[in-house]
């Protein structure tokens, strides 16, 4: 009886988490009541407390939830990575897959909502920095200075190279998201081409090959995306 | 008399908006009256309606007043970038200022508080993106496409080159701010240093003298920030 119970306590933990994130990215933070909460998961607000000691808490959790889901995201494609026989379609792939998972609309909701409470929530904003961006740069560093020891990519600060690597992947159609209000659905095409352009940079700039890197650039179709 | 009342006015509405930008910042959007923004500017709430129809319209005035002075900066900067001897100390005294300008605490927040409202004004954080973004990485494109018709970048698409540029240079330390909270101000030397190593990273990629850029990222100090 107790594995029931227990599961039966998942779901409900799952189902006002899943609640509370459509409730939070449609009415913002303090337009949230967790009486709302409960009525949208089916349980009672009793239950949301049992669960969650309060609205920061759950807040919080949501956080952590997602960066938790980037994360494996990212671990999952650096794999791809090391076992990839040529780097330019690997990092292709990497940038690809990496761009794609954080411009899905509710993942860059969330990221406006953490952005607009990160005064306010300090320890919310830090968790999303930290655990989102700097588990992820770490995972690449440790990626880009594994190619570097294979003589594969030609850096001191494997760290410093991941920087730049997301920095030139998505500073531009992150932001358009977080400024433009309506987070509309880009075609995969277009941040593909986005993805790629940003890979054959990169290369050119830390490949060893430079010179082969240089003329896959220059043979490049133009992006779309500004 | 008429000029002596113009000049009066001018001043009262510069006022306004210096109040009214304090306002937004220490207490949000939603926390801001019209009748604090009066208390505050010193002048009688009619006064603030005969400039501003609304609190809306105030706050769009203050982005674009915002983006206006970040746009002037980088024309300026461009100018030196134009006539600079050395490619690699103009481009590094671009970023540098650049990035001091955007890491300012008081754009920061406005920054913030522009994305915490882009789904209820989109006019304003489109503003914003078009305004600042667009005008920025226009006139970078301008320049970039000038250095490679003296054939010292090599690139086949100045706007691309001109994303790639600013993504190295604010992706981490902008975001750093805007999710950790409270803003803190960076050392001179932090920036600056990470500024130099957008620049080495943008020459390996797109100088034309890829080998004398690489040999310079090598021997470069390691960036502090992260």
């Amino acid at each position: 009886m107790e594995s029931y119970e227990e599961s039966r306590s998942d779901r409900k933990h799952k189902a006002i988490l899943e609640a509370a994130t459509a409730v939070f990215l449609s009415k913002g933070y303090d337009g949230t009541t967790m009486d709302e909460i409960a009525a949208s998961a089916g349980v009672s607000k009793q239950t949301v407390y049992k669960h969650f000691a309060d609205k920061e808490q759950l807040f919080g959790e949501i956080v952590r939830a997602t960066t938790d889901q980037i994360d494996g995201l990212m671990r999952l494609v650096a794999e791809t990575l090391a076992v990839a026989a040529d780097l330019d379609k690997g990092l292709s792939q990497l940038a690809r897959k990496f761009l794609t998972a954080l411009m899905e609309p509710r993942l860059l909701r969330l990221r406006r909502l953490v952005i607009a409470n990160a005064d306010r929530f300090p320890d919310v904003g830090r968790t999303w920095y930290e655990q989102g961006f700097g588990r992820v740069l770490a995972t690449l560093a440790t990626c880009f200075r594994r190619l570097a020891e294979h003589q594969l990519l030609d850096l001191y600060d494997p760290l410093l190279a991941a920087n730049h690597f997301v920095g030139m992947l998505l500073w531009i159609p992150v932001n358009q998201a977080m400024f433009t209000g309506s987070v509309r659905r880009r075609s995969k095409a277009e941040l593909e081409d986005y993805a790629d352009a940003a890979v054959r940079a990169f290369l050119r700039a830390y490949s060893v090959k430079s010179e082969v890197a240089k003329s896959s650039v220059r043979s490049g179709r133009p992006s779309q995306l500004r």
